[in-house]
């Protein structure tokens, strides 16, 4: 299929021809970057949803509830799922995400998991391209669920509109540090596993931490909602439901108040800044591998011949235009 | 001080002129850089060690009770403890590392956090060039005691000669996903709070993922464990003397088997890499923001005139060096 016809498939919504555009843009495929340059004028139209929280809080069983709720109002659905990838056991872990699968049948529910590729990547440089791919399909909605707590979750903030941290009661007081990483970037939390001990003294820490906050973008004040996540499917309960009213609230907020646009821009600046260290760096790098010069350079460092920066220095006086070295 | 001065002084050691180049480096300072090439060529004397794991493992518990086990055979010890920062609660959270404070009086340790600062840093850019302060200031063992478990901690394997892997059992099973993506960095795996149920699934789980692994490079299979680091200051286990010898015996058979110098090598890449990210890189994008043309090329992302990848290789053909282009 060329990219004219596989652009088109795609923005006719078609599954297959996504799965493969994803694929795609997951290897690094210069033909599926053409294809993003094509569908990139009609995107914008999703609400992007990120989901980030510990590790074992639930994230995946919470996702799929959220579906399931969504799926009542005939909102189509696109579920981004952050994995790693491990050459030990190799490949993607998908964990429970498997349990998604019972929407596997429902033409209005696609879900597609990205395997972060080695330790550079941080959240993978594909996520924002297949969110594109997600968008122009037509989902009302699009998911994107993170692995783990760490400072790379925090790039969620430049993929969504809406934020969700999933929190979990029991957790160590290094997690709580590691925590306070991502407070500052959820709109709306959620205490899952809220039945387990020591649920209410985690309600008071948010409540707190936001009690602390000295003010909060657009008067939106995040709520802390409770959830307990541990039924089997189909069911889902009246809390979810809530959340799912919650996230819906949010984005009428950002809309209203005329601050979605601040949100947009903020993927954009990122969006913008991953392209150019693509375009700017990599041609660099290519270069200074293909002379040899790469190596010779580690090569010096390892006599300590020379420094890293004087090298790097003396490649940006070779390689850039001489308007940037003045 | 002038540059001349703080390079002497930091060289014989002297404490206060360390930090302060630290905190230097930190803030990015150019002039600190200017130190880093002075005493780059004298780097690479000491052992690197790497401590990662999931968060409440035990690991800043661990060090100080290394550090303890190292100080009865006179070796010097430098701690590097990566800290995430959070605008939320203004600062780096230290946690428990306060408890090294017990060796603050001991002029042969030298402990200083580094703050991993926003979401892109990973493990901050400031990481290796502390290390290398450190070095020279004639630390014979450097800890690098990274926060949390994640993608961001792999990055570890750039800087460290040995990396001592912590685990702790009664995690959930996502845990035992994200741990896959550090199972293969690791040198050492210790099971922290083995008295805890669990540690002999976790103990067999482990060597069942070592039993799966194709081979080790320069044979050396990764030894588990155990520890229970709960006692009070300054008492320290057999265990941790296990874990202490288990470094020394790493640090010996990468000499002997004369595959140091891959790791070595792996350093260097990784630091050339970041220095001509820096010198490439940053050029351009401050030009683009002075110019303006990066919020115009923003503001076309939004209106959806133009396309990431568009944009970036016309700043590309712009600014980088007509070879590169061709």
């Amino acid at each position: 299929m060329d990219m004219v016809e596989l652009t088109k498939k795609v923005m006719e919504g078609d599954v297959r021809s996504a799965s493969r555009l994803i694929r795609n843009l997951e290897d690094g495929s210069a033909d599926a970057k053409q294809v993003i340059k094509r569908i990139f004028p009609y995107t914008g139209k999703a609400h992007i949803v990120g989901l980030t929280g510990s590790p074992g809080a639930g994230k995946s069983t919470l996702t799929d509830e959220l579906i399931a709720c969504y799926r009542k109002t005939e909102k189509s659905i696109g579920v981004l799922a952050i994995d790693p990838t491990s050459p030990f056991t190799g490949g993607a872990i998908l964990g429970d995400r498997i349990r998604m699968q019972r929407h596997a049948e429902d033409p209005n529910v696609f879900v597609r998991s990205l395997a972060t590729r080695g330790a550079m990547g941080g959240l993978s440089k594909a996520v924002g391209d297949a969110v594109h791919v997600m968008d122009v399909m037509g989902k009302d909605m699009i998911i994107i669920e993170t692995v783990g707590t760490g400072q790379q979750e925090v790039e969620i903030i430049n993929h969504a509109h809406t934020v969700i941290v999933v929190l979990v009661p029991g957790m160590g007081d290094e997690i709580q540090a590691i925590k306070a990483g991502i407070m500052e970037i959820g709109d709306i939390f959620v205490i899952n596993k809220a039945d387990r001990d020591g649920a209410g003294k985690l309600y008071k820490e948010v409540m707190s931490m936001l009690d602390m906050a000295p003010s909060f973008p657009g008067g939106w004040r995040p709520p802390i909602l409770l959830a307990e996540t541990v039924f089997e499917p189909p069911k889902f309960s009246k809390e979810v439901e809530k959340i799912a009213e919650a996230i819906d609230a949010h984005y009428k907020h950002l809309i209203e108040n005329n601050i979605l646009g601040d949100r947009v821009r903020r993927k954009a600046l990122h969006e913008m800044n991953e392209a150019l260290k693509q375009a700017i760096l990599e041609p660099v790098l290519n270069k200074l591998i293909a002379d040899g010069d790469f190596d010779r350079m580690v090569e010096q460092l390892m006599t300590k011949e020379s420094d890293p920066y004087t090298l790097a220095d003396q490649v940006g006086n070779k390689y850039l235009d001489k308007c940037i070295r003045e």
